[in-house]
This record gives structure tokens, C-alpha cells and sequence, in this order.
């Protein structure tokens, strides 16, 4: 199913993956970022900052309203999810942003443009994101940070588990290995950055979770995988790639409404960040 | 080897797993539950904490400090490490703590005897934590609460990864179901709370991390796993159960040390915790 052909898709309107990624916000999946935005903010009210692989842009707009006085700069590979990313932002009133289609290989500014510049789960989709890490590194200023938050799928746990969940971690890792990306990102990310000549010193590492185990956030969980499963991006590139069936796909649907049920359920997944000084 | 017989551990000397151990204090290894003890300290200073599990009892020592008109009790169910734990209490000058022998499934107090009840990396060791978990709820006191902070093996992940670091992982796996320990401890907490009458409503569900990847983190891993494989417990414990060679032993040392001079290099272990009110 291409983008836009479903009324959920519609431009301006969420996407099917929508209702887990625009939970996101600077404050729960930048957090390691913002004392040090913070103290740039003392210093220079007017940052100029840039989001990588904006997707819903519900990111971008958290941190342009940290930055009132400043400026975010929203990018996505994908044109078709720009609409939604300018709605997201003009709906919560913010003006100090923009949205526009670029790729992180070769992002469309001059050397040393921003402050910040920062992505979230990006380098996990792609094959080679030491390159896309050495790009972000050249549009940052001197003196400027460079953030990434980055999953890692052998960091995941489910519990209670069952064949239909594991059906689906395999089925998500088979989709990263399809589309060229790699699963593990989380521990490589520092030797990434060195491989682009970072030094040591320039590093700062941390790890946080992203989980989901009260009822609402079990509910929210389980409501956004199944609107994945059911219909969208996901199921399509899983059919296209001969990832499994539609009655395969509807199994691990019904698990996951099980798994939301069930008064000990929680999913975990570690996040690796690293905040690099340029 | 049994305890006492090196140097290393004479009564009041650390033991060989000590030099990793002994850098677990309240606030590292339990912040979970420092803003619920700091209010209920606000209403009563005069708190009663139990730390099961004690070991060395640098996490009891810090939590006494952290209640100095209150009083923690440190048990253990190895009576030879009793005097190290008095030890590093003494050392630090604190005088409102005791520690005594006891099993966490036969603790020695009256119900309801604490404010506060907690334990770290304990019931993974065990067989039954569940019934652990019940007699640390017995002997709290209502309007009390319950901490426990447990690991899960299957959430570790080394980098860079090579064959000796994986198998010291799955030595540390056979040791623990050796041990009729539960390695994946930590997704399994809330189960097990349920399990023995706890509502959901009473549980406080978090996690964090535990890593290793500064130079000086990474030497204090290195040099702390080293001494468990060339001397101590860990090592007499595996060749009895038949989980290794020396020459493999002195090959994970070795690789922990390469592992240790690389930059990138890193160890993190996801940590579950769960605060039970009474």
C-alpha cells in the first residue's frame, strides 16, 4: 500500500504508524540533550536547530518550543509526510519551524549551519550511517552538539512472550534487514562516530528505555502495532518482501490485544544516545 | 575455593567480586526508591530499613546515611561476608545500622517489623523469588513499601562482541542455573509480585541502566571480572559444576582486557525495578 491511498493517510492526517510516533516528544526521546540546549540557550537564544528524519515532526515542534527565539529546521527522505509534520506544528501553534524533503546522505545546507543538530531513530533504517553521521557533523557549527538516540533490536523484551510476539520481533528485524538497515544500532553508535574521526573526548554516551507497561501506554502499544499489522506501510512492505502472511500478520495482531490485557505485560527497549561536541 | 581462604578474603578484607560490588551504593543501585523514602522520612526520621541480600553493604551503608535519625538492618545468607559489611560501615563512621546472618525465605523478624524493605540483585540468585517477595512484604509494615532492583541476562549487551566475551556470558548463565538462580529476573518482578497478592495498583514499575563505558567504568569491569576468573568464588564455583577450563578462564581475562583499552567499548545491563506499596 503506497502512502496516501488510505483516509488515515491523507496529507495532513496521521499515518498508520502515527499513534506510537507522535508520543515522541524532545522531552521523552531527547532528554539527554537538553541540559546541554539548555546552557546553548544562555548563551545564544537564537540556536538554530536541526531535526533529521523528522517523520510527524512531533519532535521538531517540542523542541522549537524550547527554543522560542530560536529556529528548528524539520527533514524527512519521505515528501509524503511533510503535511503532516506542518499540521502537527501549526495545530500546537508554533511558527519558529519548518518542514522540508532531504536526505540525511546529503542533507541540502551549506557547511556549519546549525547549533544542533539531532535524529531519532534514523541510523537504525539505513546502511551505512557512519556516512550520515559524518554529514550531520559537517552542517554543525563548531562549538555546536550533534545528538542521536538510536534503538538496538537484541535489546528488546517482551513479557509475557509467546510464539506470535516473537513471530513479530522477527518479523520487524526481517523488515530492518530488507530495507538495508541495522538492527543493533544502539551499541555501534560510538564506534560509528569514531570511524568518522570524533575524538574519545568529544563523546558523551547514555542510555535511557523507552517502555510501555501501565495500561494506557500498554493500550496505546498494542492499538499502534495492530494498526500497523491490520493496515499501512508495514504490512505492505512485509507482504512485498515475503516477510509472512495476512493471516500470520492477523495472529500477531490478536496477541498483542492479549498481551495489552494481561496485568504483568510490559515491552522494554533500551536506547543508546550519544551527544557528540563539535 | 572457599571464602576465607585467600588473602583477599579474610573477614573485613574484600572479597574477589568486591571491587564491582563495592561501587553499589542507595543512590547508583536504588534511586527508584529515593523520592518515596525522602517523603515518608519527612513524616517519620526515625525509619526502619531492612537491606536483604546485604553483601559487602555499601548500598545499607549509604541508605543509613541517607536516614542518619532512622536505622537500617543489612542481612545476609553468607555469614562470611558479615564482617566486611561492618567493615565498610565502620570505615564510613556510620553507626545506625547492624548487620545480621538470615535467608531472604526465613527472614528473622516479627510481620510488619520495617518502613521500608529492599533488596538488589537478589532474587535472580534464587529459585522461588516469589516467596522471597512475599516474607519481604510480611515484614513491612502497612503504608510501608517493598524495592526490589533485579537484572535480566538476556537484556546484557557487550560491544565490541567476540567468541570469549559471549562465552564468559554463558559461563555467567550456567553459573546462575547452576545456582538454580532465574536469569531473566527482571521482566518477570511484576508476575511475581502478582503472584503472591500484590495489586497492580500497589506497584510502581521503573527501569534503568547499569553500564560500563568510560575508561575508568571500563577498567573497574575489566579488572573487577578478571579477579572473579583467576581467583575467588566465581571461578571455584564454575570448575566444580564442570562450566570451563583455567586456560578458557585465563582466555576471558584476556579478552576482558582488550576489551577494556578499546574506545568504544561498552557494557550495558538493562535493570528492572519495582516499588511495592504496602
Amino acid at each position: 500500500m503506497e502512502q496516501g491511498q488510505t483516509p488515515s493517510e491523507k496529507p495532513g492526517n496521521p499515518p498508520a504508524q502515527a499513534s506510537l510516533h507522535e508520543l515522541r516528544t524532545a522531552e521523552n526521546s531527547a532528554a539527554y540533550s537538553l541540559p546541554k540546549l539548555q546552557s546553548m540557550k544562555q548563551t545564544n537564544p537564537h540556536l538554530k536547530l536541526l531535526d533529521v528524519g523528522a517523520g510527524s515532526g512531533t519532535i521538531s515542534a517540542s523542541f522549537a518550543k524550547l527554543i522560542p527565539n530560536g529556529h528548528v529546521t524539520g527533514i524527512d527522505v519521505n515528501p509524503n509526510i511533510l503535511p503532516r509534520a506542518r499540521a502537527v506544528a501549526e495545530a500546537a501553534g508554533i511558527e519558529n519551524i519548518e518542514f522540508q524533503e532531504g536526505s540525511v546522505y546529503k542533507l541540502p545546507f551549506a557547511d556549519e549551519t546549525f547549533d544542533i543538530t539531532v535524529c531519532h531513530q534514523v541510523l537504525i533504517h539505513i546502511g551505512t550511517p557512519w556516512e550520515a553521521l559524518r554529514e550531520m557533523l559537517r552542517v554543525t557549527k563548531r562549538g555546536g552538539i550533534v545528538g542521536v538516540r538510536e534503538g538496538d533490536y537484541e535489546m528488546e523484551c517482551v513479557w509475557p512472550e509467546n510464539s506470535e510476539l516473537s513471530k513479530f520481533h522477527e518479523l520487524m528485524a526481517g523488515l530492518m534487514r530488507a530495507g538495508g538497515g541495522t538492527p543493533i544500532a544502539g551499541r555501534e553508535l560510538v564506534s560509528w562516530a569514531l570511524k568518522v574521526g570524533v575524538e574519545p573526548s568529544q563523546i558523551v554516551l547514555s542510555y535511557s528505555t523507552l517502555s510501555y507497561s501501565m495500561p494506557s501506554e500498554r493500550k496505546a502499544c498494542a492499538q499502534g502495532l495492530c494498526d500497523q499489522l491490520r493496515g499501512g506501510g508495514l504490512r505492505a512492505k512485509a507482504l512485498k518482501f515475503d516477510l509472512g502472511t495476512q493471516d500470520e500478520f492477523e495472529d500477531m495482531a490478536k496477541a498483542w490485544k492479549d498481551w495489552m490485557k494481561r496485568d504483568d505485560a510490559s515491552l522494554v527497549l533500551l536506547q543508546t544516545e550519544i551527544l557528540i561536541e563539535k
